[in-house]
């Protein structure tokens, strides 16, 4: 590796974009491999507004599916939206170099697998963002609050990579929490997020508070909560038995908030329902874990979108 | 009574005014009640296009909300949708004489109570429709099949007043199903569309073969229908075990079918949720009858209209 680290991004969008100014911030080469923005982004690169001040940036290369890159990255960061129909591993394989080390940025569970299998060898540093940030335009970006990752080497571990890779975010001014059970922090996410992201898409794109004082609704949320708790405990990880009781009136404190699938849905943009939800159902299958209700909204969601499997 | 029975309409839209012919059909005198299409039925009646032949007719008297009725009805025929914000026992009140018999053509279960609460002396004829037929414009309807009603008093029974109403519709030539056990007729009912009906609309409007075949779609159908057929059994109501081996091939045989709450969602119109899955549920909770399905799915559809309570 080089004295200035390099990094390409792929799928350079709110997220991408957004971690990919701060890796410039802290003396990074960041290029990026765009699709619908690369004429604006070529010329102007990316505006980004954002709490942390102006972290607007100019890639060092922006390249297109079938360019050929200047040089292999020294880390590939990984920012697609994890979706039926999107072959991760295909979309990095001609820009990893013989020691590219891929680093994900994406939400979801049991979502590293098929890179680990298209590349068994490679040491996979899994990241989880906590983040507001949104796309308002070609090349543009707004980042309203947040920007902690929780990281760590899939499976488990905190590796060199992931030490190389936190010293540079943590150089650029955000918090990364170093965790050695990624997994696990993933099983806490998914806690929130399998129970409110799909409802929500159900509910027609109904916010946080609308969720929970519907009759019925606290309920039910807390009920999927617990559903999730049990499948991770019987993977092999116990969450504490606070998560709901902090997990309840933390999300009432917010106010009323259209969490990431809402907003997908609402403008009918594809959402990750298998990387949410439906992963989460299959591990309670394969481990016989009765997940009725998460069960109840994947189906109705598959219901929605045959094509999608 | 007088030898011409004389009905009067409450809710003449499309099985309203269908029956209605048949009472006309069968001698009666029929009056209606009517709001939106007052004007055009008073002026050139109910146009009915039927697989029995053209079943238009002329209504004896057309009245409005705060008309005085020329004569008490013999009965009141209840066709309305059963929806919150619907107070039925205040819409019949200002119709019924000392003698009137409320007869009820309306889906859903548990619908009966709030009628025989205001009118705990007046017997009460349940029918359930078997009947494809629709609204096409004002004083329009078209009937494209079947027409069978089960009928029985309400909470049980076959009375009096269900063997004249009941000779009157099979004297038109319809089919008429007595029933000792109109409850249980309603469960039965029930076990299709309370897994079906409101599932349709979270699907947004999907067709029953889309449901059953999109993945999980099937195992949770059958899975929803035996948690009906658990809390109908709580209920004193045992269901023969086969009827979901019945129901799902019967559903596949009739092709991709829209059902009646998936187009009422289609078209904007309001659902009949509490009387089709919330009472359900409400029995369910009741009898301490787990139903994490149906709650799910009940839950889901309240977050859409936080309105309808």
């Amino acid at each position: 590796m080089t004295d200035q680290p390099r990094f390409l991004i792929i799928g350079a969008g709110a997220i991408g974009s957004f971690y990919g100014a701060l890796l410039k911030r802290a003396g990074c080469e960041v290029s990026v491999v765009l699709r619908s923005d690369y004429e604006v982004v070529s010329q102007s690169g990316f505006h980004i507004n954002s709490t942390l001040g102006d972290l607007s940036w100019q890639p060092d290369h922006v390249y297109r599916d079938g360019d050929t890159p200047v040089a292999a990255p020294d880390y590939i960061l990984l920012c697609v939206k994890v979706l039926p129909g999107v072959d991760r591993a295909a979309l990095v394989r001609p820009w990893m170099g013989k020691q590219t080390v891929l680093v994900l940025i994406e939400n979801g569970l049991d979502i590293e697998r098929e890179l680990l299998d298209a590349y068994p060898d490679r040491p996979l540093v899994s990241c989880l963002a906590f983040i507001a940030v949104s796309r308002v335009g070609a090349g543009q970006v707004n980042h309203q609050a947040y920007g902690q990752l929780v990281m760590g080497s899939f499976p488990n571990g905190f590796d060199e990579h992931c030490q190389r890779v936190s010293a540079l975010f943590k150089k650029a001014g955000i918090q990364v929490d170093a965790s050695e059970a990624i997994v696990g922090e993933r099983w806490r996410k998914c806690v929130w997020n399998a129970a409110f992201n799909p409802l929500s898409v159900l509910a027609n794109g109904a916010d946080t508070l609308t969720m929970l004082d519907a009759p019925g609704g606290e309920s039910l949320i807390r009920a999927l909560m617990e559903e999730v708790i049990v499948v991770a405990r019987a993977d092999g990880y116990e969450l504490p038995d606070t998560i709901i009781e902090k997990n309840i009136p933390g999300t009432r404190a917010m106010g009323a908030y259209k969490n990431s699938m809402a907003l997908d849905y609402l403008n009918q943009r594809p959402i990750e329902l298998d990387a949410i939800l439906g992963n989460v159902v299959s591990i309670a299958n394969r481990l016989q874990v009765p997940v009725p209700r998460l069960e109840t909204i994947l189906a109705a969601l598959k219901m929605r979108q045959p094509s999608a499997g």
